[in-house]
């Protein structure tokens, strides 16, 4: 039953991601009995969370971002939005070995504060610090940043690109033997092993070096979630662990292929690039309770905020469409200047599947595009063998609908059933984030000497 | 002995905000033998001091910032160079009641992310935000985020404006009772409180709202530094709590008259606004042993760190003029890009006391301008008392020396002295940074009922 691949004397193991949220992923879940949504920006709701997460031996925390609301939205949306890195920087303090992944947008930043900002939660963690990097997609949020319009994509992963480089120069300026500290002679830093490296590109011109000394993963995991062609190249180039929607396991197989052979194109070991795909969870004794618990959430929804959602998400306005006829001819892909490939896959979901506007707002209320499955826990766990032995995932970013009840049902019920079948750790081996993906210190590209880490 | 004023029936006490620094304020503190130089960056070292400052009821914990450092610097200078609000967050964690200010620059930070950011601290602490601000001084910094050159000071206070302009209004974006949450209805805000302000201005177009609702102090805690003519008008405008450099009691107190009174000139209460200069403290059992362990710290110094360190706060290279001459003819004030009145300061102080160049590097070494008091507890005590009474201060920035010793001295031999004559608390009775100031909740400018906070 159980299907184990060896990679040399190391058994592969799966990898768990809590993508955390304050309430639940489900769009309706701060309506339902269960939630306290009287203390939705409380934290000591999200320190329960990762401490519960850590318990579980999770590998890695993570939390999304958007740089915008509007008046229409927070009608019938739940809001918490605390800044990722703020949050994050809290729940090391309650945490010790559980990763920290926090998204922040290349579109709407400076290279300098934010490989400083992570940096700092570096040390602050002792290692434990992820960077989920996003171009942001939407109108509204350019409007927050002195623009009209969201750029285009193409120029969006230009500078994402470019902001990298020399995000990658400011953590690599200080050599990992740089410090000194010789009280006698007064000497603090070897300063033949910090670097003023003098980027001028097309969008930055950062002459460096970083205001704190090498952080100890070196850098933090690079995490990235796009998946049209430029975000499969970008990921390709430089992501450590992608965050992927995937409906089917024929869909994910092959885009775990493509992705891995663009690894290798790029000259990267695929092995050293960790492929997770959202898996949103609904958990009951019986397939048909999960069902059942699936529907009750459905029942909360309002389609008028779930068309708002959509609409923003495809960057193309549905509001004037009927609830019970088709999704309408969207513009080709490449005419999208938001999320392409979440586009795509929404129009793949709706001609496969032909759904009405309203069945598939249903669809998407629970993940937004990621998969859900609803069922016992041995079925889920049965799910994720599946996709994991099969070529289709090397873990999994975790859903849960619910906080209060889905995220313990799925902690509580499906990790000991994958820890039993000799799939997922039982005790935290590493100590930093990069350990738990069993994945390389990568070198400095400004030191002469090899790298001790 | 101890003069009290009395405002109403509240005897006036005064405010002590710990400047936090890893290993203490004098360039030379790491080289001591009490300085642990290798946790130099580890947060059990912060969090061991923000405990200790709230053990003492002290108001504030207080981190500075700068953008950039430079391989000349590292050599002989420690950086520890943790991010502020990165840090401060996590030691929201492990406090409950001292107040958190960060110093974020407006030359190189968005409105939109700093005001998130802000109200996610003041979110996460319970109401103990404050927000330093500054618009930065160096080229070096410039460096770093795309310019050749730092903006010349007006231009550097004309963004500040409108950055302080576009931040309130985000703050203000969600008024205080605009969140329903109400499950059965599925209506989760009353968006006719959620204002979509469209700030279209010279260096900043942001339509608002922020992306988390109002935070306990409706908006963080402003404070502000600068004490050039363009510092001051931006402080009497917008600041609530001003930090200041003063050598003498008769500037403190000129400083001090003159703020208040530009304060009433923008309408604005000046008991609204709390004046703490920066004291060194450096405490013996006599004032002998106070004096040697001034003398103990300048012996680690290093001139030609002191000599940059110098240049760069004034924006003008010393390293070709001999330590033993005078300081030579700088550029008149207002030809400074930099940190104009800090220059200014140090002008007057090598011109009053006759200073050779090396003489003016040590006098700088402890507090780089502000006031060194190195004697008993009982002499410090008291020239807290005189500059309260005497219209000089409304309270102090406490700038250890040494944290290992220094910091301890301060609040184990000093504080108790001040709660024994009246001047300090002995417990706190606020829970928001606001409170222990005594200041009020500014009203929400979008607000159109009155507001109850």
């Amino acid at each position: 039953m159980c299907v184990l691949i060896h990679m040399g004397n190391q058994k592969r193991t799966l990898h768990l991601n809590l993508f955390l949220s304050s309430l639940g992923h489900h769009e309706a879940a701060w309506r339902h009995p269960s939630s306290r949504v009287e203390d939705i920006i409380d934290f000591s709701r999200f320190q329960r969370l990762a401490q519960k997460a850590e318990q579980a031996k999770l590998d890695s925390l993570f939390l999304a971002d958007r740089y915008a609301t509007s008046r229409k939205a927070v009608k019938y949306g739940a809001i918490s939005g605390l800044e990722p890195l703020t949050l994050l920087s809290a729940l090391a303090v309650v945490t010790s070995r559980i990763g920290l992944i926090a998204t922040v947008s290349t579109s709407f930043n400076e290279p300098f504060n934010l490989a400083r900002r992570f940096a700092s939660l570096d040390h602050l963690s002792k290692g434990r610090a992820g960077w989920n990097i996003i171009t942001s997609g939407t109108d509204g949020e350019a409007q927050n940043f002195n623009y009209e319009r969201i750029p285009e994509h193409h120029l969006r992963y230009e500078r994402a690109a470019e902001f990298l480089d020399v995000t990658l120069k400011l953590w690599d300026s200080w050599e990992t033997d740089a410090l000194i500290q010789d009280k006698a002679s007064g000497i603090y830093a070897d300063n033949s092993k910090v670097h003023e490296f003098n980027h001028k590109g097309k969008h930055f011109a950062v002459r460096g070096p970083l205001n704190l000394p090498r952080s100890p993963q070196g850098r933090p995991l690079l995490v990235q979630a796009g998946s049209s062609e430029d975000g499969k190249d970008f990921a390709a180039r430089y992501a450590e662990a992608i965050f992927t929607a995937q409906q089917s396991l024929a869909d994910a197989q092959a885009f775990y292929a493509d992705v891995k052979s663009r690894v290798a194109r790029y000259g990267r070991s695929p092995e050293q690039v960790v492929i997770l795909p959202g898996i949103c969870p609904i958990i009951g004794e019986s397939e048909a309770e999960a069902k059942e618990k699936e529907a009750q959430l459905h029942e909360l929804t309002h389609p008028a905020y779930s068309l708002l959602q959509l609409s923003n998400r495809i960057g193309y306005d549905l509001s004037s469409y009927p609830l019970d006829g088709p999704l309408p001819e969207l513009p080709a892909t490449e005419q999208i200047a938001g999320h392409q490939s979440r586009a795509q896959l929404i129009r793949n979901l709706a001609e496969r599947e032909n759904l009405t506007l309203r069945q598939l707002l249903l669809r998407l209320a629970g993940g937004r595009g990621h998969r859900t499955i609803a069922g016992t826990a041995e079925q889920v766990a049965d799910e994720l063998e599946a996709w994991f032995t099969q070529g289709a995932a090397d873990g999994f970013n975790i859903m849960p609908q619910l906080t209060n009840g889905g995220l313990e049902d799925f902690i509580d019920q499906v990790v000991p059933k994958l820890q039993q079948r000799g799939l997922f750790r039982t005790e935290y081996t590493g100590h930093t984030l990069r350990e738990h993906y069993g994945l390389d210190v990568p070198a400095n590209q400004f030191a002469s000497a090899p790298q001790v880490h």
